[in-house]
Parts: structure tokens; C-alpha cells; sequence
């Protein structure tokens, strides 16, 4: 049975001492209603809930899987309970106004109480964080009618939300999109069409679901520009609130997947469902794209807490199986073997693993309090700052966190050997359900085109030289004794101000070169933020005392020794170029 | 569905225009049986075989899974079908001697044929597999009357054979083993104890199974030093030939694994079961290595298939898909969007996965070509060269190879985007399925301890060296066109060396230096080898006229650019030693 503890010590550390959130949050008057005191409350809540509801219901959530019958899905054993628990403990709206029904706390807390569930049972959290997701999108661009009527429902979990955006032949590409909105006279719109991918897109847990479609009006221009967003509801909403009739809306199908099974990926039919404009016609991509920087962020919290769960699975395992002996002499003479964590391969890959979390739990704080600076702050300056910061970290976020925590689920996978590929031990099932993480949301591929053209290349460069500047001035303050992290961390800064300068050069020359070395490059700049993570945490740990503040220093030493020498290579595959890659006739790809 | 085409071009390519197999082994009188044009009728048949038969069966065998069921284990349906006309065409003997009904075919040769089979059915190809190990060992080590009575009947198919070594508290350290063998009157010994992890361990498919066994006699040494090997048949066999009464070992249930779902992986108990010795008491684990670089070589022939079937899926997927627009202008002006093939990352990730597949089949061919040359040699220096070569190169054959094909056929699944994810495509049964090539056998960790240790740091790299000789000396004669490669192989020849040298002194000062970089280190010689493969290939290509050979230097110049560079951050994680891996107190890894 996989164990699960909260890492409620280094979430206190990371909100606390590295950001001082309290401080931050009591200078703001929209966020002064939060003290350290309540955050520590609410995450050690949420703590009790990770592990005694959403861990006991991961495994057999993965055996029973959503299952479709009759038209109908249904989830597995116990989320019908659980959700009602998670609703009923306000967590649905924990982010959300209050005026709808929500707490009103800020993304640097709900990173860390989102990660805890990601890491528990991260198929249960997609059915919330889908209802928030369409919150979110309402309480921008809705009416106050559309508000009222959805959102307090949404947030108290009597209704769920999901976004239909993919069709068959369309996912990255939602230019093309086919299916169709017809005006009534009523003001409503006919939606005709079908979407996958669906999220949620039926279920059991709630009375009714929301769902949020993007669809193309008669007159609609071609592609991206010509796409608007709906709402249409399962079931109709009459004037007074109840529900009323069954819209025409239904599943056809729900996909078999790799992982990820508890939660119901929908084929959705729509047949001349009645469905309600929000916001303008045409505009239903900014819609969109206003929720997309929190999903998104979501998705790198879904790393992390399947890295960490991993981690402390695997750091367990290797703490009390005993195989072979140390290389320096027995270390259990007691016992016919040593703990396999006498070998340097093996704290390798638990090291990887656990330097990937608390740099990830870190820059997922920090990202959430940048949002919460364009949220909540009054400061124009910090807001425009804090925008270009969300712009240009976002990419990061999704995908330098899913792709790292991918590969410390592997690693520590790979401490069980054989048990490791085992259902029974928990380590296989993690792998499988966070490799959606890589891919959805836009896939990691994507995000890399995303960061490297519109937030690099479009403003030539100048989100991340600011970012990178911000880098420097804190690490050139840095104690004379971390050196060993300043002087790596500068020289990266320099390197990367470097290959943007070539990047954004070589890009006017070659059309073909951003999105040859995309992927590289957004390591690049992850592997940066990184290393200014843990100067972050290496600048508080090496002011205070005890064993707890060593061991951030030693990780910290750790990560730059031997994780951030991977630039190295990422520099000379990025200066390599995209013609090595493009001089490829399209035919050779399908030939021997 | 998925698709698969064995790649006869390439393989024809490799054998007979790189390694001019015919010349080999027309000139060895052992094989002089064997033309090129043998070779490739041997090579045509097992390609209609692995699309006709092995491939159908493929996800239907991963739905159905092995089943376990009032003490005996199923197979899924069609498999007994398979293995009758797989053992029918006598490609379980392929490979072992004529005397015991056996093609004697060469390694070099017989890698290719299988990889067909792994490409296309990784768990049914297992069930032959493990009965031609046992084989092996028998051939090796059995007495006369073992051999006569065991081998024709396994190469025939009639019966298989398995190989039980893990126990629940022992797999890397089989020192520790507890089954024991108690002597009997007449010679045989009574076997109890409990394995796990028994690749078909029982299955539907055989009239009998014959275990080969690891056990401990009674006043055997402690430690890896007694253990002995011994056969336990299903049913015993009579002095006729005949299958006589059922033995005391039974399976006593089978694992819920990831992958190779098809693939019986049982646990199996022996209560006082008849067995016999092979070979002397306390020499076991002599017989089970020699078979361990010939089953070490197909893990990584696992992943050359995978990552070739992958592959082919992954091309014509993007070849069929339309979104989005190239950067350098409107491709497919007819459609809404061109081909994602047009996008320099799909480009990159389906190269990654090309240039793995072709460097990886050269790979196996080369070593495929050092095992026939000790086992079919009358030679003694290059007998002994060989040896040598093999030794030091089965670690890179099974952990580097498929390490490179696990990435590759996570890109492969990525180029799927959202489908990827979703059974019906086949790619995330592959990932599934081919992660336990990095596990059994042997983890990759544990093949890395055996390179550094064993055959590197063991012989002050007196294995390596000479290989590094040989690839200088090729490298040096290449063609100046070829500069390309020559220079960076060149560069990367000297630098092995050194980190070789850094190695091996290093170790002497610090007993945890090898561990803590050992997959590192082993990872530097993959990337060596794979440049020496295009090196052998850029060579011959450079000589010819024409696409496909044009497509070669091409793909060579890709490795180069794009996956050599690796080797730079490899090389600076080997220098950032052991200590800050292990100044961390073993609780450490469990606190938060």
C-alpha cells in the first residue's frame, strides 16, 4: 500500500521563510484577510484529506476505472463520496471570489494544497479542477446573469464544469474547428458537433454539468478568429434555478487510456443542444486563454505531486529493502544485506527526485504568487511586471514541471526494480497517470513553440531579460559561502542571455529554427529558474541553524553539480540548428 | 491499428553493406551453411511472420492479459496458435546447435529476427525467449543425458524452459537466495523454496515447462559462492522420454504489471519438488552467466523493436495529420492545415527515434558479430578479443539501448498528441511494455555497476581502451568528406579516455566514486558506440549514389549534431564525483 505524508514542513519553509508570504499577503488589502497561521490550517486540512480520502481510493479508482453504460458514466467506488466531502470542505472554491461563494485565497497557497491531491489521486482532482477551470472562465467573461446562475453552483460542487475544445481532426490546431452554433430567435444557440477529450464530460458526482464549448457561427471568419464559447448545460437551468429539461447533449464513448482511468475522457455529442453565448461573438479563444494560465500552472502542480509521491515511496522502499553491501564496508552487519541507499546510484536517482520537488514546489509558488500579483495587486508597475513574468513562465510551468517530474517518477520507479513494475506497489500506475500531464493542456511540444515564439522571439526577448535580471540582482547578494551557487547561477544567466540573443537572431534568418530547437530551449530556461530556486532557498537555509537547513544546502549543491551541467548540452543542440533537421524529404519519414 | 513493416532495407543494408556478412561467415567454417541470400530469405519469412501473425495478437494479448486460475495459467487467445507455428518454423532453434535440432544460425543474424518479433509482440516473443536461455545453459553446462533428454524437445517447441532466480527478499543479490535443495538417495535433490517474477512460469502453450533453478544445498558457502543450478521439470520425465508424474512446483499466482500484460510473470513454489543438478554443486551461477550476455543483448534487441515499431506508427501518424501551417509558408495549400511533419520539432522527436533505431540495429549487429566470433572462432587472439569486447559491451547492449529506446518511444507517443495517450493507437502499450526492458535482467543501474566496475575500473580499462583503439583507428580513415564525424568521434574518443582514466583513479581514492557515476559513465560509452556505428555507416554511404544512402549521412549528421552533445553534461556530472550524494544521513531520504 503506497504511503503518502503531506511535505507540510517544506511547504512552511517554502511559503514562509523563502517567501514570506504573510508579509506579502497582509500588505495587500484584498488578500489581508490570510496569516501564516490559516495557510498552515488549510494545508494541514487539506493534509488529513490527501491522505485518508483521495490516497485510499487511488488504486482502485485505477482498476475500476469511469465506466460508460447506457448512455451514462459512472465513477468508480467512492468519488461520489469523496467529492461530496471535498465540496463540502469549500475546497472547489478555495481560489474563487467570495461574492460567488469562494475563499478568495491566493495561487501560492492552492499550489500547495492542489499538489497534495495531484499526488494522492491525481484522476479524482481533474473533476474539481475542470469545474474551476470553467469558473473561471465564466466569472471573466460571463454576464452577471451567467454568474449568477452558474458560478455559486459550480463552487459549492451541486454542478461541474468542463471545457470542450478538441474535436477529432483539431486539437492544436482549434482554427479549424467544426462544430457548428446556430442563432435561435430566443437569443440561445443551436450546437451541433463533436468534441473528445472531454474531461468530466459525464459522470455521477454532480446534478448537473456546465459545459463550456468553443463552436463557429454561420457567419463565423476562417480559423481562430472566427471561434466563440458557449455554455450548455446537461440539464437546462429554468428562471427560478431549478433544473429543467435534458439538453442535447450526451456521451457517446469513453476512451480506454494509459493511465489516469478514474477520470472520464468523453466523446460528447452535441446535437442541436441549446447553448448560451458568453462574452462576444468570435472571441471564444481569449476566453479560453484567460483560465489557461492557471490550468496550465495546474498541470506543473500535477508533476510535482506525482514526483513527490514518488519520491517518498521510493526513498521508503530503498530505506528497507537490503541488497549487497556498501562500497566502504557493511553498514547492517546485523542483517545478511545493506539498505540499497547505501548506493550512490540509488541516492542519485532519489536526489533527482527530490531536488526536482522542492525546486518545483518553490517555482510553483513563486509563479502563483506572480498571478496573484496580477490578480489582487493595486500597483500598475508590479501588474505589467507580474504579467510578463505569468507570460513568459507559464510554458515553464506546464511543461519543464511535467517533464522533470516525469523523469523523477522514473527514477524513483526504477529504486523498486522488478516491484517497481508492479501494480501492487503503486509506482507503475503513477508513471502512467502522470504522462497525461506531458501531453494535454497543449502538449510539452507546444508549450516549447509558445514560449520560444510569442514569449521570447515576439517581444525580442524582453520578458526574459527581465526575468533573468531579477535572477541576477538576487544572486549577486548572496553570502560570500554560497558561491558555489552564484557563480554557476551567473555564469547560466550569462549563457542564456546568450542563446536568446541567437535565438531571436537566428529566427528572423531561418523560419524553421524555433520550433527545431524549442523544446531545448524552454529546458534551458527551466533548467535557470532552477538554479534561481534553490539560490532562493540556499540564501535562507545558510542564514539559520540545524540539520533541516544543511540538507537544503547540500540539495542545493546537489542541483548544481549535477542536474544544471545538463545546459551544456541543451546549448549545443540549440546552436546545432533546425537544417540538419529540415534537409529531410517529407516522403523519408515513411521509408525505410 | 497499428502498422508494422520489418525495415529489410536497413537490415540488409547493415549486414551486408557494413558488416559484409556473407564474407564473415563464408569465411568461418562453421557457418559457411549461411549466404546472404539465406540470411535474407531467413529474414523475409520472420517479417511476414511478425505482421501476420505476432502483430495481430498484440493488443488483443494486453486486453486479455495472462490469466491465472485454479492453480494453472492461460494465455490469451491465439497465442497457442502462434507458438505452434512459431516452433513449427523453427525459430525457436534458430540459433542452437544442429545436434540438439538447432539451425546454428549466427547471433548477427538472429538479432534482426528477433527484433521483428519484439517489435510487434514483446510478450509472446518472451515465451521463447526464456525457453532458448535454459537451453543455453543446458548446452553449456548439462550433462549428456540432460542434454539429450531436454534440448531437442525445447528447440522443438514441444516443451519451454525458465529461469528462476528472484526470490521475494533476493533479486540483484542473489548471495541471499533461501530455496534449498536437499539431496536424495538416487542422486536427485528435493527443491523448496518460493521464486517470484518467473517469466512464463506456467502457461498454456507447452506439454511441459523445465525450470532451471538456483537453490542452496545444505552445507553450501554462504554468499554467491554456493548456489547451485537445478532442472525441475513440470512433469518428470521417464526413462522413455516420456512425461511421467507432475513434479511438486506449481505457480502460485501471477503479478498485475504495467506491460507485457500477455507475459505469465509468475510467482512459483517448490514443495519438495524432484531436481536434478546441472553441472557442480555451488558452481549455478557460472552456468546462469553464460547465458547472460546472449538474454542481456535481447533486452536491448526489446528496445530496438519498440522503438522501431514506435517509430513507424509515430511517421505515418504525422505524415496523415493536419494542423497548423509550416512557419516557411503554406505546404498544403488544398487542405485546412499542412502535415504536422512541416514542424522542426515533430521532425526532432521522429529523428531522435530514427537515428536510435538504425545506430541501435548496427550496435546489435556489431555485437551480435563478437558473440559468433567466440562461440564459431578458431582464432585464438580474436577469440579472445571478443571476449573481451563482449564483456565489456553487453552492459551498453542492454541498459543504453534501451534507455535510448525508451526515450524514443516516448517521443514517438508525443508525435500522437492527445492519441498517444488512448489504447486504440497502440503507443502507450508500447511504452507500457517496454519499460521492463530497463528493469529485468539486471536493471540499468545494476548493468552500469557491472561496465564501471567489472569491466572498466576491474582491468585498469584495458577492455575499453581497445575498443577505443578500434574506433580510432576506423575513424581515422575515413573519407574527408566524413569530416563531420571524424573530428567529433575523434574528440569524443580522447575525452572517454580521459573520463576513463579520471574513473579509475578516482574509484581507488573513493570507494562510492563508481557507483555514484556509473550510469553516467555508462551513458558516455553508449554515445561513443552510437557515433562509431555512423561512423560504419556514413562510410559506406559516402561511397554510394543515390537517396537512400544520401539519407544515411544525412541521419549520421543529425546524430552528431543533435545527440552527441550529450556527452558534454555526462561528463561534467562523472566530474561532480560522489560526496554530495552521499554527505546526506540515510534518514535524510525519509524526513521531509
Amino acid at each position: 500500500m503506497p504511503i503518502y505524508n503531506a511535505p507540510l514542513a517544506d511547504m512552511r519553509f517554502i511559503l514562509n521563510e523563502v517567501f514570506d508570504a504573510e508579509q506579502f499577503w497582509q500588505s495587500n488589502e484584498k488578500l489581508a484577510h490570510l496569516d501564516a497561521a490559516t495557510a498552515e490550517a488549510i494545508l494541514e486540512e487539506m493534509a488529513k484529506f490527501a491522505k485518508n480520502i483521495t490516497l485510499p481510493l487511488n488504486r482502485s479508482g485505477d482498476e475500476q476505472g469511469a465506466r460508460y453504460a447506457d448512455g451514462k458514466v459512472s465513477t468508480p467506488e467512492g468519488f461520489q463520496a469523496a467529492f461530496q466531502q471535498y465540496a463540502e470542505g469549500g475546497w472547489i472554491g478555495l481560489s474563487a471570489d467570495e461574492e460567488w461563494g469562494g475563499q478568495s485565497m491566493p495561487k501560492m497557497l492552492t499550489v500547495l494544497s492542489d499538489e497534495m491531491i495531484f499526488a494522492t489521486n491525481p484522476a479524482f482532482m481533474l473533476y474539481p479542477l475542470l469545474s474551476v477551470g470553467a469558473g473561471m472562465a465564466l466569472s471573466s467573461y460571463g454576464s452577471q446573469q451567467q454568474k449568477e446562475t452558474y458560478l455559486p453552483k459550480i463552487y459549492s460542487g451541486e454542478w461541474s464544469g468542463t471545457m470542450c475544445l478538441t474535436e477529432p481532426h483539431a486539437g492544436t490546431d482549434l482554427g479549424i474547428i467544426k462544430t457548428k452554433a446556430e442563432p435561435n430567435a430566443d437569443g440561445s444557440y443551436n450546437i451541433t458537433g463533436t468534441k473528445i477529450f472531454i474531461t468530466g464530460g459525464d459522470h455521477d458526482l454532480t446534478k448537473n454539468i456546465i459545459h463550456l464549448v468553443l463552436a463557429k457561427t454561420p457567419n463565423a471568419p476562417a480559423g481562430s478568429r472566427g471561434i466563440s464559447l458557449f455554455i450548455v448545460p446537461k440539464y437546462l437551468v429554468n428562471q427560478d434555478g431549478y433544473l429543467g429539461e435534458r439538453n442535447h447533449v450526451a456521451p457517446g464513448s469513453i476512451e480506454h487510456k494509459m493511465g489516469i482511468k478514474a477520470s472520464a475522457t468523453c466523446v460528447m455529442n452535441f446535437d442541436a443542444a441549446k447553448g448560451f453565448l458568453v462574452g462576444k461573438e468570435n472571441e471564444g479563444l481569449a476566453a479560453m486563454f484567460v483560465m489557461m494560465n492557471y490550468e496550465r500552472l495546474s498541470m506543473g502542480i500535477q508533476g510535482l505531486g506525482a514526483s513527490e509521491f514518488a519520491y517518498q515511496n521510493a526513498a521508503q522502499y530503498a530505506t528497507d529493502r537490503l541488497q549487497g553491501r556498501s562500497d566502504t564496508g557493511i553498514k547492517n552487519p546485523d542483517k545478511p544485506a545493506d539498505s540499497i541507499l547505501v548506493h550512490g546510484d540509488v541516492r542519485r536517482m532519489l536526489l533527482n527526485a527530490r531536488a526536482n520537488n522542492e525546486a518545483s514546489r518553490a517555482f510553483a509558488v513563486y509563479v502563483g504568487q506572480q498571478l496573484d500579483i496580477t490578480k489582487f495587486s493595486t500597483d500598475a508597475e508590479a501588474v505589467r511586471k507580474a504579467n510578463n513574468r505569468v507570460a513568459l513562465l507559464t510554458p515553464i510551468a506546464k511543461a519543464y514541471l511535467t517533464d522533470t517530474a516525469f523523469n523523477a517518477v522514473l527514477d524513483a520507479q526504477m529504486c523498486f526494480g522488478g516491484h517497481g513494475y508492479i501494480a501492487e506497489w503503486g509506482m507503475e500506475q503513477c508513471v502512467r497517470d502522470l504522462r497525461i500531464a506531458q501531453i494535454y493542456e497543449g502538449t510539452n511540444g507546444i508549450q516549447s513553440q509558445d514560449l520560444i515564439g510569442r514569449k521570447v522571439i515576439k517581444n525580442n526577448g524582453e520578458f526574459l531579460y527581465e526575468y533573468i535580471e531579477e535572477i541576477r540582482n538576487f544572486v549577486h547578494d548572496l553570502d560570500i559561502e554560497l558561491n558555489f551557487i552564484k557563480d554557476f547561477t551567473l555564469d547560466a544567466c550569462l549563457e542564456v542571455e546568450a542563446i536568446t540573443q541567437r535565438v531571436i537572431e537566428q529566427a528572423q534568418e531561418d523560419p524553421d529554427f524555433a520550433s527545431a530547437v524549442a523544446v531545448d530551449y524552454l529546458h534551458v530556461v527551466g533548467l535557470l529558474s532552477f538554479a534561481y530556486m534553490f539560490a532562493k532557498i540556499a540564501d535562507v537555509a545558510q542564514q539559520k541553524q540545524g540539520e533541516f537547513y544543511a540538507n537544503k544546502l547540500r540539495l542545493a549543491q546537489y542541483y548544481i553539480d549535477k542536474v544544471l551541467p545538463e545546459l551544456n548540452s541543451r546549448f549545443a543542440k540549440i546552436n546545432a540548428g533546425s537544417s540538419v533537421m529540415m534537409q529531410f524529404e517529407p516522403v523519408y519519414f515513411t521509408q525505410q
